[in-house]
């Protein structure tokens, strides 16, 4: 269950170079490519002619072009050619709405009348010059929704991350999570504590002292459909936390982009944008390694998690305050899956996987 | 779907030597192994003790002994002992005819009292002093029909085997197709054309020269159940062609026994069978070890295209003119297996399937 | 189909050490752990949280930590306590019965109320320091009464095991079966024939000639709801053979516990306890081994035999003289499970599984 009129991060630029690239996004097998402008292309990946997969074909002079047969795919899902052939009465395929921005190719695979790339939220990171981004992708076995429960609720660093950016403080400090519209934001704030390694390293990388008492915070923002960017950070105690001028913090946006494969399965974006060092390619290599380890060590417990939920799925989960960022963010996808099915509530089919509100803290 | 009243190829005779064989062919588990007289048996691959599988057994003196607890199955199915038994009234279980002739094993999965070697078709080729077989076995997870669509429309060579046997000119000779009886023949001719490498190789193997223009045929037979023997060669252009003399020309026949092992997957029997230098052993292996990486190419592409069929059943495939060949054998197939449900027509629920006729062309 | 009101060995006691241990036990996945105390706890696998696997976690002091998020769970299904929670009204995962005694763990996966530790049968061998053991554990996919089935009729030995403990004597004896309660004992008896390697092996561990006739003796002791204990041995012949004096003979029990992980897998403990040379360390670690390559030879017959049945599952199977100690503890399964069913009959969509009885000897 996913909404798929929205923008979906569905490769990096450079996954659509010279071969179609399939991949399957919201339950669509896709080919993408780049036409003769270089623009992507998004098309279903299903030659009308014997149903083979385009994406085992290949590019010439920007035209895809079915690796079994030779027929000839327009960017608009119409054949445009095939030897010996006329090919006006072929049926044609669905194509989907693609844009590249941000250094990410973003398909809308609903309905295409609705694509809109105004829809596509503006990402201040990834067009200033001030800022530096690094990050890779990670194939995981799960719904995309235990994903955004996982980064809505960082009190899984304590346990799953102790030994980078886990700290016994996060679970101290309780977060305060509110709703505004479709986002949903959930902060928590720690002060006068010691930097985790993790931290350590990014204040060294900002020429920081690394072994003084820091503020830190987390500022988890999730919008439609699935996208969570945090606001992580540490300043030198004292100088303001989140509002220290920048030469007393380091600070970053970890970028996640969740994009559901089928229902239990994800390709999942994950990097991290910096605003300090922006040339030093080293540390951003660094960081990048270092953040692929740490969000490596979900991939078991989120996998593992999904095949208990599949074999027991009466049980209900609970919704402590700590969970609030990923039940409120279920609330905003159950409306907007409700809205494409041109309904009022949420369908009785789904409505029954729910979780109920508990009262137990 | 498949005609089960028909001869099928099993195995290779190497395949069953001093070990039992197992294998399934049109969904039936069965044993083959050779008796006291050398003949190859074939049984239900099922102990009627305990169900252990025969294959696991072993052959003593010509007869299979369970290798569980020591049941001695007989050749027809009926158990002929076992240690401190009476066997007289243990069930039977199935046996298949079988026949080894033209270099290969062959079974018959249906119903036994229909089964005639005269229904066996001749291969002159595997019999004559003047020709020599090389050939091989690929799994392969497909529908056995999108193997014979394969093999019954070349134009894939194109594409599929760019480097070795495809060439443009396939695609602009449009090939004729006629049934005759249950068999189906597709013929193309190209005319004063380039060789491509494999034939080069050919030439050379023959004693011609590889560098001149050619004329080069492909005439693909299909009969019943799911064979497919072509007719391929080049002569040095100018010369007649099909028709040119063995002195201008290297020619050959394609082996193609597909062998349904599921619904959804095969035993594909390839080879070549030549009619120039048959006692060069060297020749042979080299062919052999060409037409094995060649065929290899089709794997990925087959198996893709039936999962693509599988996600997708509603959708009808275009039934273009190079997709005659194919087409009119289904339409065998359809016959045959109708016939063997005792009616008139295609069952109602084999028929949705059936490919409409497009008049793209 | 499986009595769950009974004790099954769990696992062995140095699995559970420092590292919680995820198993499925008749078809429950459990968690396994040891309190302060040292003892092992059993509980669902379950985090009432957001059912992550509690055995991804940790133990802190004997008390179970949730990996993802913390919650701490106690020794009966409760959780105890949660950074920053109140967890009175979590709800509560089930806790099982468990006994670590004789050199196991044994978990009771039914209802707890009728778990009583005097249910657990008293095993000699593994109390008295007159007796050695060493045994290993196996996972195979059958169902657990394939592999009681193969352990009450030794006769597969001759065929299986042709290299190490079957000999053709073994099919010359009928063996006799009794049922006695709930046990079945099927006993067998050779006089005066060759000891096969592994005994002859065994005799000279004992100090005995080994290339002297013997009596050999195979008696098979089933009990619910899956424990299969052999006694084994040989002595010089006509010394009285099972009866004879320790110092002409050698004799061991082979333990059997098998353990249903679902409808068709297995938790395999088996292992041999033998009354001569206890303190041979290294002789317990060569029978160890010698068993370990024997009992491996039945994988692939009981995982093939089961793919067999799966297939034909309106296949009756046999059931002559030999097959009786699989019958008879069969038919006792078949009474307990009907029992915790509070019916007075094998319920009927079992019934039509239940082999009928033959008269084929």
């Amino acid at each position: 269950m996913f909404p798929k009129n929205a923008w979906y991060v569905a490769c990096m630029p450079d996954e659509v170079a010279d071969k179609p690239l399939g991949r399957q996004i919201c339950g669509e097998p896709m080919v993408f490519y780049r036409n003769a402008e270089g623009a992507v292309v998004a098309l279903e990946d299903f030659c009308p002619h014997r149903g083979a997969p385009l994406s085992l074909g290949f590019v010439r002079e920007g035209t895809l072009v079915c690796g079994y047969h030779g027929l000839e795919m327009g960017c608009q899902g119409k054949a445009t050619g095939m030897p010996g052939q006329r090919v006006n009465g072929f049926p044609s395929i669905r194509s989907y709405p693609v844009i590249e921005r941000y250094g990410f190719v973003w398909v809308w695979p609903g309905d295409a009348a609705q694509a809109d790339a105004a829809k596509l939220h503006h990402l201040e990171w990834a067009e200033s010059a001030e800022w530096a981004y690094g990050g890779g992708l990670y194939h995981i076995g799960c719904d995309y929704r235990l994903m955004i429960d996982n980064l809505m609720d960082l009190t899984h660093e304590t346990y799953v991350h102790a030994n980078s950016i886990g700290q016994k403080e996060i679970d101290e400090a309780a977060p305060k999570t509110v709703a505004e519209g479709d986002a949903v934001r959930t902060s928590r704030f720690m002060e006068n504590v010691a930097a985790p390694p993790f931290w350590q390293m990014a204040l060294r990388g900002n020429g920081l002292a690394d072994d003084v008492p820091v503020d830190r915070w987390q500022v988890c923002h999730f919008t439609p459909p699935s996208h969570v960017l945090i606001e992580v950070g540490v300043a030198h105690a004292g100088h303001g936390g989140y509002h220290a001028p920048a030469d007393k913090k380091a600070s970053s946006i970890v970028v996640d982009f969740i994009t559901p494969e089928t229902e239990t399965s994800i390709w999942y974006f994950w990097g991290m944008a910096r605003n300090f060092r922006p040339d030093d390619a080293a540390l951003t290599a660094s960081i990048r390694e270092g953040q692929g380890k740490i969000f490596s060590e979900d991939l078991q417990m989120l996998e593992r998690q999904q095949q208990n939920l599949l074999r027991w799925p009466e049980r209900n989960l609970l919704k402590l305050n700590i969970d609030a960022g990923g039940v409120m963010s279920r609330r905003v996808i159950d409306r907007l899956v409700a809205q494409e099915r041109g309904q009022t509530g949420v369908p009785q089919a789904e409505a029954t996987r729910v979780i109920p509100v508990r009262t137990a803290t």
